[in-house]
């Protein structure tokens, strides 16, 4: 089973060691991990802008893939990093798995809340929105709805993991889960269309 | 043709006024707009959760819909509205048209440097990155480059209009141009379809 690993990690550094490690625990249970950094299994038009290469290869990797895992741990504010929930949204269309972690325990709403500030004000109702008027959600969801429910609809599962600040962007424990749970998944799936030879 | 609405505004106390603008926009070129909280076309499972529901319906409207137009603002950071580029990504994958509009003219490499503010330090190279070692990707785009290859990638186009802080979520000046450029495909489309009555 070929996973595409989505997630901002690609921004470290030394990404070159975080994909090692997640692909590591990929083949341990029996499982291929795709990062985007790869090559892509096709070339993207040479005579085409860098950033849309990066893109076209991006798109690829996804249609080959399996399934998707999204690391959906905030990214500079309350949310995802969007390019990862953006192939989140498109891996859920295609029909295939998607499993979601987060590392850390607070909710959404609380960590909005948090990132607004003294700008958060209570509407009539009682409801929080920002200075512009916009609602706060707060369904006591890990993320926007879509995000979670994209991952429910998919019957994926979304793990998630309370660590250090410091290993925010590198702790696969939560990974790890849904990699655990993908594989299981697989396994039984294999089984299930194979009756006779279980 | 139906035109998916997606976008922030429905957190607006005010959501269904900017809806009606919007679907006034989309009839004024021959096409229906279809706004995130209308009813869907079948009703979810009324035993599941809310939010689930309101998913549910998210996704079986952009099934629905022959195309999508994201307002892409920023949103309480740098970047989109997440439930909004989930959309994005979903629809292109279905392979449909996908169009965006933003009312900043801001790059995202800049808004993400003001954003992060001093926490912004040089690599080595030069390049940016954040106090967690996370780069700043820089292409000069509108956004994280998956949301702007995605509209690409499906022929859509991007608009931005550059309007009071005021007025950032109700400007309707680019979200019309999109729909215009996609009525217009729309019709060429058809016209050449049908090359005997034209």
């Amino acid at each position: 089973m070929l996973i595409y690993l989505a997630g901002p990690e690609l921004f470290l550094a030394d990404a070159a060691r975080i994909a090692d490690a997640k692909r590591a625990i990929c083949a341990a249970h029996g499982c291929t991990g795709v990062f985007p950094t790869d090559q892509p299994p096709r070339l993207p038009d040479p005579g085409a802008p860098e950033w849309y290469r990066l893109y076209l290869a991006n798109e690829a990797h996804i249609r080959g893939c399996d399934a998707l895992i999204a690391n959906l741990t905030p990214f500079r504010g309350p949310s995802a990093d969007p390019g990862t929930v953006y192939e989140l949204g498109f891996m859920r269309a295609l029909g295939r798995p998607v499993h979601g972690f987060m590392n850390t325990a607070a909710r959404f709403g609380s960590r909005t809340l948090a990132a607004l500030g003294r700008q958060a004000r209570r509407r009539a109702d009682g409801a929080w929105e920002d200075a512009e008027g916009m609602a706060v959600e707060d369904f006591v969801l890990h993320d926007n709805l879509m995000i979670e429910g994209g991952i429910r609809a998919a019957g994926g599962s979304f793990e998630t993991a309370a660590v250090p600040a410091a290993a925010r962007w590198t702790d696969l424990t939560a990974f790890g889960r849904c990699v655990a749970k993908l594989a299981l998944a697989s396994r039984s799936g294999a089984a299930a269309a194979r009756p006779g030879t279980s």
